[in-house]
């Protein structure tokens, strides 16, 4: 198991005291606990506690703790009511949390009276895809955004849940709880629904027809395998923004909808196919936004693709004599050929290496295209 | 440059006539070139066909020739006026194409009275993002679905595009031509437009919000960077099954809008969980057929999560490792970690083997999740 850097100063002071020992809350825990950070553990799951405390992930919270942090790391449904009562037991504590939403938890401590000068909103975007403390990580968090929502809390409430972050190896990202909020409806939240959507249709059709899907299929419905009880959750807590969002996408898609319907009718129509264009165009102009490894300005890299066969190390043996030839890899993207013992891994370079990277991969016998 | 295998027999017999040497073309051409196969090639434009010749696509079209098979490989818009030439040109030679639509092509050619008994529309999934003979590799198909549409043509003739599907390594799919075109719109299209769909979405968010993007969003969005005048064509080819999907998707759109809307303005709004609940499940079982590599059906893999130095090699040695472990790679993702000189790569592996992968992979010194 392994834990961010120990090089370097922990940040971290005093005891962190974490409540929920779920996948988010023992993998804090762990990574803390790698620093040499006092830990103390609560989960209203005797068993679950008992597991957190076996793996390593801390101590079991003492009566006498006095927690300089509280990471409430419930589930979401039950958030705030936890940050309000530990806001109220560690009257010296910075309290934060990961819930992935985060203007409902305000609203609900606001509605309950509760202080917020000690109150900082977090959400850590990571592990979504496992569950509970036997598959955290003392590493999970690393090299991941982490948002920070302070909307007016203390100085150094802020200032203890950042250090918190660094020290877990996470990148800080300070921004409001609505704007929060907006940005994962549209990162997150949106996409989810898209791939739904797309998938969805899938169920009842023949199977000759979806024998024929290829890489693009499967990459956009990828995220529709995500649990449904899940997501019920993040999507009611999220529901007003998502709304808008999806109020947008179906203007755009009543506008596709008409030029294809017109197209249907008279594959002339006036004003169709230039609607078609535009809509593709508007897609090309969202997608060189997203923001490729490094948080670095999106690069258009340049693609070599390889034919690999289909067995143990052919694959790490390519990337071996890439690594030998000197060109480091941007992305890789695997097809596999349906029916045949070989797949075709794209590498993605950048364009001034491609030339390089394809002459030399062919003197080595391997099949480039 | 590879071709298809050349161990067994050829099918094709006779001079394989191919009209238009962009990608596909001249990809046709070399793979049967490899083979020994006589490949008589011709273009409108003297320039690219002067290409594909120098490339080794097959020699000029001569008067004299007496083809057994065309290979219509021009635009889409202009396939059905040169399948028709074709046909009355080459009177003994079966006529097949790889326009990505087939109804259309088969609607024209009724309309000018072409006799079709000689006629095979075809499509091969293969090549979308490159284009031009310089892209051709007689490789291109290997391992790929390749639509055969017979729709009431003569054995022979659908036997002779059969031949050149198996020459050049691909995947016959025997199918109506409407069939296809419901399929290609469903694997094809809809993905196409949900992609272009989210991603105009990012076109006026905040730099803020695209930057939390994860691998999600850049599965979901990644096809969005497709050429708009290409898509133009083919949406336009095959607008009616293309706007009855859309209908379909609005409808379920607007149940999850209702929803969404019925939740933001009262949480516990009666059937809006349930309904989220539904939809998001309904998208697990789509996604659940979409199928794996090899053809078989659906699997669920295993994940092994990595953390690997963004250095030259370092993936490589990662994989060659694997390979002396003796476990075999299925699929690949790599998630580039924003700000970190690290990436995690997700290794899918037979459930079976993951323990044992995981172990020796943290026997040899690797950070796994």
């Amino acid at each position: 198991m392994t834990g961010p850097t120990t090089t370097g100063r922990v940040r971290t002071t005093g005891t962190v005291r974490v409540v929920g020992v779920g996948l988010l809350g023992a993998s804090a825990g762990l990574g803390l606990r790698a620093l040499g950070v006092d830990v103390a553990l609560a989960d209203p799951s005797p068993s679950a506690l008992a597991l957190a405390v076996d793996l390593g992930a801390g101590r079991r919270a003492a009566d006498g703790d006095r927690p300089a942090l509280v990471v409430v790391a419930t589930p979401p449904d039950v958030t705030a009511d936890v940050v309000a009562a530990e806001l109220t037991a560690h009257p010296d504590a910075a309290v934060t949390d990961v819930a992935s939403v985060k203007h409902g938890v305000r609203d609900a401590l606001v509605a309950s009276g509760a202080l917020l000068a000690r109150y900082v909103g977090g959400h850590p975007m990571a592990g979504r895809e496992r569950s509970g403390a036997v598959a955290a990580r003392g590493d999970l968090f690393v090299g991941r955004p982490w948002v920070v929502a302070p909307d007016g809390a203390e100085e150094s409430a802020v200032g203890a849940v950042a250090d918190l972050v660094l020290d877990l190896g996470a990148l800080p990202v300070v921004m409001g709880g609505r704007a929060h909020d907006d940005a994962v409806a549209l990162v997150s939240h949106l996409p989810q629904l898209a791939a739904t959507l797309v998938a969805a249709r899938l169920r009842d059709a023949p199977a000759s027809a979806v024998d024929l899907a290829g890489p693009g299929l499967r990459d956009v419905t990828r995220i529709a395998a995500s649990d449904p009880a899940l997501w019920v959750q993040i999507l009611a807590a999220n529901a007003g923004p998502v709304a808008a969002l999806l109020r947008a996408v179906r203007d755009d898609l009543d506008g596709l909808l008409g030029a294809l319907e017109a197209l249907d009718g008279d594959p002339v129509a006036p004003g169709a196919r230039a609607a078609l264009a535009r809509a593709v165009a508007a897609g090309n102009d969202g997608v060189a936004r997203v923001p490729g490894k490094h948080g670095a300005p999106p690069t258009t890299y340049a693609l070599v693709t390889v034919v690999v066969p289909d067995r143990p190390g052919e694959l790490g043996r390519l990337l071996a004599e890439m690594g030998e030839i000197g060109v480091n890899l941007e992305d890789l993207h695997l097809e596999h050929s349906p029916g045949q013992p070989v797949g075709l891994a794209e590498l993605s370079v950048l364009p001034s290496a491609r030339e390089h990277l394809a002459t030399s991969l062919e003197a080595r016998g391997w099949a480039v295209h």
